[in-house]
Order: structure tokens, then C-alpha cells, then sequence
């Protein structure tokens, strides 16, 4: 069993938003435990109660930070219930998260090590209980990753390892997705994977009835018109030169979009 | 007298919003005078000039913090004009805020140990002046929290003791209240305190013509559907379970709620 | 040429939002290649694509950090064309930012020493390079930032250096001007520098149709009405005292400004 060597860095995704103080109180409790903590957002505008969005970002971002961060990350609409804490080492990283199916997809781009789930006796001997059933960020995810983070805990003293079966990725018709993140741009970020476009000799993109051309970068595009591209993350994604293609297509979360190969007749 | 002794940690609560450089420029002012100063936003998503939102949640975030924290709430539509500065120090926290009601709460919150307003005599003494009538988070509170944060300047440095009267706390009919902050999730979080419900024996709450249970967490009322709870600030809470209260009830600050007892005929 | 002498303080200032994660990523990879960097959000929130918005700010926020601050800007429409990276320094400061004229108004507003142009090749032998076309940020600034702002690497390294030619000031009429910024709280900050006020005796300001006065602050005009006034920036402002300028006038961005002076007859 591989030790977890901790940074001293956490990252911090939830759906908290900006506007309350809950995120700052989050980083209070983190400073109470461990001082000189280095905390760093990743987003808190997840969409409220989706689990699934935070894990989608937190899979693709983990690696660029440094071996030994500790990423927190809480969209737990089920917080307060008999829902458990996971604690995921993998990769010399280690995700704390609700187990509400989050960390699936963490799970699929992580070389998982080990799982543990927190136990709330094991807590209280470390000074750690919800003092409410509504703010667990505050209560349990903050002085947990603060514990984690200062090497005063081991993922193990957490609670028991439990073995969690990676999710079954659901397949579809290869060159089919949807769009499944807009972004601050309007930016359309799809799930077709780039290794799909070679795979299918794909030369352009269909959104509704339009055909978009692929270029290699946004500015390869006339001003103000749409394409496509393999974006930064390896995903094909949907986008105006200069401009917002969701505004321009009218599209979002769950567009269809489909790839049009060289030998397609249309 | 006992001597603050800071932490190094600054907390700031603004309405200066994150579209503009104001918050980073303050940063920018703290690290100039405390190159090591560890700066946590509380929120800067106050709504514009309300000084008494700030206090709201500061007097609810304070203790999340490091004993030795300097907690800055500049929301300060007097900014310029003969309007003071204070600075309160209890608990063995510190907290700079301008004279004008926005540390109202604050005060039935923390034991207080003396406060001092700052004189701009002094203040210059310390090379710390205004250089403009609009943004002393600039040319004030930034560099006097960096001052106090790296115990280069004691708050007894600053100015005059001064004796702050505790305000009246306004208390209204038992049961009932008002809707003070909607939060980021659409709750509706109320000025009626938990242990006003057990006084009165509540088992439910009134809000418009609608009777709403009470429940323990979110996740114990059906997905959807109107609940009331106490939240984590110890606050009676309207919310919908996976959905916004604010949204469903078309409600908002100042909304009208009311406790329902066991013995109520209705 | 004098040496750049980091402080380990980094700004970020870009058009990437909050709402995704690609700050916390760049903060991410800056905190890869040096752990102890001080990270300082100066905005994100600069209006998609305009890059010039981004150097207003920058220009007047850049003295407010201690010498030796890195100043990262990311607002880069161009990204993975042609366009250059560029590395100014003057001031005792560093710039980073496209060669896309991010930098012309941060090269009035301050004494530069030189500018380096980054060079792949050279970026290639520190270990830096674009894994992407589209998200530099990632992929070169943070990196390069790290570097500098850890003495790991100097100006000098990244490439050869360049002269660049302050851009010539477009001088429109005196005492006319437009509104440059609407900031958060709705105050109209326009490009009429205060030296003019005094030059030409301006006794007021005309918007529209409506002749406004000039007061020191925000609270000598009564409440909720228009006033004018030299902002914390040295620019001229319209401003509601606790209100909106934005809502009151239905103005924005570009909307003409007049200074109405002490001999004028309307």
C-alpha cells in the first residue's frame, strides 16, 4: 500500500458558487487545521446537485497539479443522509468526495490505488463531527483535507478500504455525443474523444443541420463563424472565432452533435 | 488591555463584486506591506452598499478562522466623507470595518475587548494614507490589515479607544420572521433562530399560504419539494430538495415566515 | 540591463471566468513548477476577446504589488496562431502577455527596461510547450510564470529582445471622451484623464442631455442622485451615490462624456 505523501497543496470544487461566504468558511476550517495550507479553486460554479459535472472537470485538471495534492470536492445533495465520505488515493493524489458517483469518472482517468470510506467514529477520534447536517464542507471536507494535507492523518486512519468497481462506460454509436459542458466562452465542449476523429477519418462536425469545417485553433476560422477542433482537454469541441457558439447555434448541455467523415455523402 | 496576536491570516468581505481588479488591487496593497500574508475572501458578493449583509455573515464566519485572524468588511458607501474606521478586537480576532453599523452584528457575536477608531494622525505616522476620496480598500484598509497581520502596528497604535454600545437587538413576535439571505442554492435562510422552534413547540412553517414541514436535512424531503430545516448558522431555513426555494416560492429577502405549532388551528 | 529580482508573486489577469476551471488549472501548473508562489487574481472577468480592457486595468493596478511581482495576461484570441509571447520589464515588474497589444497601455504606464520576445525553441530547452493550440494559458503562461517568478529562468532566457514602440496616444478634443469600463457597482469610468479637469476649469460634466456635478465623493451628492467625480484611478467618473450610473442613464461602454466648463454658456 502505497503511502499518500501529502504537498501541503488542496484544490477545492464544489457548486457552493461565489456569492455566500461558504467557500471562505471552507478555507477557514482548512487554515485552523493546517496553517499554511496552499488552497486553490478550481471552480465552485459547478451546476448545483450535479455530481457528475464536478467529476467531469476534476478528472482532467488533477494532473497539473503537483504530486501530493489533496482535491476536495463536494456537490452532495444527499449530505446529512447515510451517504459516505470517500477518500481515493491514486497517481500520488488523493481525492475526498461524496459517494454519490462523483468520483466515476475520476475513477477512469486515475491509476487508482486504493478507496478508503471515511467512518464517522474513526473521525471523532480525530476531533473531526458534523455539527450540522446541512454543511459538511465546513464540518467533515475541510478539517479532513486540512488533517490529510499536514500529514497529522493517513488516508487509512480515515475508515476501512473499500473496493470500488470503476463504472461501465457507456459506448455509443462511435462518431455520435453530445454537447456536455458550455463554457465561460460558449465554447461547446462535447464527449467525442479526439481519438475518435482519426479513427473515422472525420473531416467536419454536424450540429443540427449545419456542417462545421475542423481547424487546429479558433483564429483558423474567419472571424465571427463556427468550427470545430480537438480542444486542450483532447475533446472535440464546438466554437465561434471571437464569439460564443452557444449563442450562435442556440445550443447547450445535451445538443447532438455527430461527426462527418471524408467518405460521407450528405 | 490583552494584546491581539495575529495569525497572519486576513479575511476580506466586500461588495466590490469580481468583475473588476478592486479585490486584487487590495491583495495587491496587503502583500506590499506583509509580503507573507495568507488572504482568504469571505465573500465580496455583498449586495452593493448593504453593510448589514456584510456583518450577517462575518458574524457567522468569524470563529471558522485561526484565533490572531484580521477579518476586513469594507462595504462603505460613506467612503470619503467624515465616516471613521474601526477596528474591534474579541475573541482574539481582529475586525476593520468603517463606521457605519456594518459591525452591528459582529458585536452580539464576538466578546468584545475594546475597539479603536482610527485617526488619520496616526495613520500617517505609519506612512498609511488616503490618496483618493473612492477607495480606501486601496489606500486604508488594505495596508492597516497588513500592518496588524505582520504585528507591525498593535490596534491600540491606530487610535483612541472608544466604547461601542452593543445595538438593540430588535426582537419581534416569537415565531416569527422574516427572509433575510437568499443563498447561491435559491435557500431561503430567515432571522428566526433555532431555539425559537423548540420554545414554541414547531412542527412546521408558514410561508404565504403554504404549510411546510420540517426535516432534519434536505435529503429527507421527497426530490423537489419544499422543506424547512435548521440550517448550519443555527438559522430556519426554507429550501427545496435538489431545487431552489427561491425559484418555486417566487420569494426573496424580506419575505414574511412564520412558525407553526403543535396546538395551531388553521 | 538590469536583472528582474522576483518577489514570488504572481498576477493573473484574463477573459477565462469563473464558471470553468481553466484558472485553478494555470494555478494548478504555476504551483508544479514553483510550490511557493503567491498567486493574486487581478480579474477574470475581462470582456471576452478584448484585450485592451485587460491592459486598462493592468496599467493602473500593476504599482499596487510589491517590485519583483509577475503580471500574467491572458486575454489571447489568437492563441495557437502566430501571435508571440512577449515579456516586458520595467519598473522593477514583469509582464507576460500575447503580442496582441494586451501591452500597449501597461507600456505608457510604465518605465520600461526592455521586452524579450519567448522564442519555442528556447521555451522547448526549459521543458515548456504547447500541448495544445487553444489553451496557452496552461500550456506556456503558467509555466513561464513559474519560472521567472522562482529565478529558475530569467527574461533574458526566453528569447531575443525587442524594441517596442510606445503606440502613439490617440489625443481626441480636450475635455471629450467616452466611457471606457462599467464597473460592478454601475459607476461609468471613462478616459478623461483629471489633469484635464483642471486645465480647462471644468465646473461639471454633460451626459446626454443632463449637466452633472463635480463632487469629491460619492456620498456629497444626496442619495440616489448623478454626480461626477475624479476616481481612485485619476480618471473621471459617473456615479449614483448608492446607486446605479449604469441603470440610472441606461449608458455603457462608448457612451460620450463632455467636461462642461466654468465659461460655458449651454
Amino acid at each position: 500500500m502505497p503511502a499518500f505523501v501529502p504537498s501541503g497543496i488542496i484544490t477545492l470544487t464544489t457548486d457552493y458558487g461565489l456569492h455566500d461566504p461558504f467557500v471562505g468558511i471552507v478555507k477557514g476550517r482548512i487554515l485552523a487545521g493546517f496553517p499554511s495550507a496552499r488552497v486553490v479553486d478550481l471552480t465552485h460554479a459547478v451546476t448545483p446537485f450535479e455530481a457528475d459535472e464536478a467529476g467531469f472537470w476534476l478528472a482532467r485538471a488533477w494532473n497539473e497539479f503537483p504530486i501530493g495534492t489533496v482535491h476536495v470536492a463536494v456537490v452532495d445533495p444527499g449530505v446529512g443522509t447515510a451517504r459516505q465520505l470517500l477518500a481515493l488515493v491514486g497517481g500520488g493524489h488523493l481525492f475526498l468526495a461524496p459517494d454519490n458517483g462523483l468520483l466515476d469518472r475520476v475513477l477512469r482517468a486515475v491509476p487508482v490505488d486504493r478507496c478508503h470510506r471515511c467512518e464517522a467514529t474513526r473521525l471523532a477520534t480525530l476531533g473531526i463531527r458534523a455539527r450540522s447536517h446541512t454543511f459538511h464542507g465546513r464540518d467533515l471536507f475541510g478539517p479532513i483535507a486540512a488533517a490529510l494535507a499536514c500529514s497529522r492523518v493517513a488516508p487509512e486512519d480515515l475508515g476501512p478500504e473499500v473496493r470500488l468497481a470503476a463504472p461501465q462506460h457507456v459506448v455509443g454509436t462511435p462518431g455520435e455525443g453530445t454537447v456536455v459542458v458550455v463554457d465561460h466562452f460558449g465554447n461547446l465542449i462535447t464527449d467525442i474523444e479526439a481519438t475518435c476523429l482519426g479513427a473515422l477519418n472525420a473531416t467536419g462536425v454536424r450540429v443540427g443541420a449545419l456542417d462545421l469545417p475542423l481547424h487546429r485553433t479558433y483564429g483558423e476560422a474567419p472571424p465571427g463563424t463556427l468550427l470545430a477542433l480537438v480542444n486542450s482537454f483532447g475533446l472535440l469541441e464546438i466554437a465561434v472565432n471571437g464569439g460564443s457558439a452557444a449563442a450562435a447555434l442556440g445550443a447547450g448541455r445535451g445538443t447532438p452533435v455527430e461527426l462527418v467523415a471524408r467518405d460521407r455523402r450528405s
